[in-house]
C-alpha cells in the first residue's frame, strides 16, 4: 500500500495567526484533489533546530513528503499535490500556463505587498516608524488590489469558469489580509476571496486546520 | 515554421536598474536551453496602458507568448522555457520537486527579503523612517542568508552537481544584492552568485540585455 503523504506544521501557535498558517495550502489542496494526508505537529522551537532545518533550511513550515520525494514551500507544494493528482491545472498547455502564472503571481507579485502590511502592522508595530510608513505600504497594496480586481473583472476565477492552482494560492494570499479591512476598498476581490473560501474543500481544511490548533490550546 | 518565443520588456531604464531588470531571468533561460527568441521593447508609459495591462495587470515586465500561450511572471516564464525544452528540471520525481522548490523558494522567500532591503535603500531612501529601519530590514535578510549558506554547503549548485531552474532563480534574486554590499558577510553565496553568472549562458544573456539598454541611452 502506498504510504499517504505527510505535512508537516505548528501544533500551536499564537491566536493572530490561527487560519493563517500556511499548512492550510497544502491542507485545500489535498481536499480538492480527494487526496488523503498525514500531519505532523512540531512546536515552533524545534522547528528552529538542526533535524528540522534539515527539511526547511529557513527553519519554518510547511514541510512535505511522499514516497517520490520530499520538499518545503506552500507554493511548491501546492503546486506538486496538483500536478500529482492531475487536477487543479487545466489540461491544455495554455490553460496550464496560466494556471501555473497565477500562483506564481499570487507568491511573488501579491503576497509581497501583503507581508509588507502584515510585518509592517505586526512584527513592527512598535517600532517608531511603522504608523508614518504605514500610508507607503497600504499605498503598494492598494494599488495591486485595484490591478488584480481589474484583471478578474467578472470572472468567477482568475481565469473564467474553471477554478487552478492559481486560484487556490490568489485566495490564500489574500487571506491574509482576514483581519485588516483593506478588502472592504475591493469588493471585486473581497467576493472572490469569499467563493473560494465557501468551497466545501476549503471549509473542511480550515476546519482540521482550527481544530487541531485548539486541540492543542487546550 | 514555428515562431520564436517573445519577450517584453523595458527599451531604457534608469541607470541603477540595469542588469537587474527581470527580463534577464528569461533570457537566461533562453540561453541555458539553446532557444532563440525575440524582444519587443517598451517604454515605461506604455507598460501602463491597457494593452500593455491585458497581457501584465500589474503593469509590469517581462511578458512572453509563444504558439502555444502567453504569461507573465518571471518564474512562471522560466519554469514555461524550461519544460518545454525539457532542460534545467531533472527527469526524476525526486529531483524535479526539488527544482521547482528552489525556485519557488527564492521567489517567495529570499526576493521578498531582497526586495525589501532595496525598496528601503532606493524607493524609501528619502523617507524619514529609511536609516532607523535599515536594521530591522538586514537582520531578517542576513539570517535567510546564512540559512541558505547552510542548506548550500559547500556543494557546487543547491542540489548538487546539476545546475537547476532552482538555481537560475536563486542566481538571479541574489544578483539583486550587486551593489548592496551584503553578500560580503556571506562569502559561500557570493561565490555561488559568481558561479552562476560565470555560466555562458549568464554572460551571453547579460551581454544582449545591458547592449539593448545602451543602444536606446545612446
Ligand atoms: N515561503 C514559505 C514561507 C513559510 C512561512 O513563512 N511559514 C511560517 C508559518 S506560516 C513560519 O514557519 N514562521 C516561523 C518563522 O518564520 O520563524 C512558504 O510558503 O512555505
Ligand atoms: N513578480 C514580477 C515582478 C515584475 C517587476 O517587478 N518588474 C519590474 C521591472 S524588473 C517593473 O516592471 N517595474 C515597473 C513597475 O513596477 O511599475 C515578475 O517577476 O515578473
Amino acid at each position: 500500500m502506498t504510504q499517504q503523504p505527510v505535512i508537516t506544521t505548528f501544533g500551536w501557535v499564537p491566536e493572530f495567526a490561527r487560519g493563517l498558517v500556511r499548512d492550510m495550502r497544502p491542507r485545500w489542496a489535498f481536499e480538492e484533489v480527494g487526496q488523503p494526508y498525514a500531519v505532523d505537529y512540531i512546536d515552533i522551537p524545534f522547528s528552529k533546530t538542526p533535524p528540522h532545518r534539515a527539511f526547511q533550511p529557513f527553519g519554518q513550515v510547511p514541510t512535505y513528503r511522499d514516497d517520490e520525494g520530499e520538499i518545503f514551500e506552500s507554493g511548491a507544494i501546492v503546486l506538486h499535490i496538483a500536478a500529482r493528482a492531475g487536477k487543479l491545472i487545466p489540461a491544455d498547455t495554455a490553460g496550464r500556463m496560466k494556471a501555473i502564472q497565477w500562483l506564481i503571481s499570487a507568491l511573488n507579485t501579491v503576497e509581497p505587498r501583503v507581508m509588507a502590511l502584515l510585518i509592517n502592522d505586526v512584527f513592527e508595530a512598535d517600532q517608531s516608524w511603522s504608523q508614518d510608513r504605514r500610508p507607503t505600504v497600504l499605498e503598494t497594496l492598494d494599488s495591486g488590489l485595484t490591478d488584480l480586481a481589474a484583471a478578474l473583472g467578472d470572472k468567477t476565477w482568475l481565469d473564467g469558469d474553471i477554478f487552478t492552482v492559481g486560484d487556490l494560492m490568489m485566495v490564500s494570499v489574500l487571506g491574509g489580509l482576514r483581519n485588516t479591512g483593506v478588502l472592504d476598498r475591493h469588493p471585486g476581490i473581497a467576493a472572490y476571496v469569499q467563493r473560494g473560501e465557501a468551497r466545501p474543500a476549503h471549509r473542511k481544511a480550515m476546519a482540521d486546520h482550527l481544530a487541531a490548533l485548539q486541540a492543542t490550546a487546550a
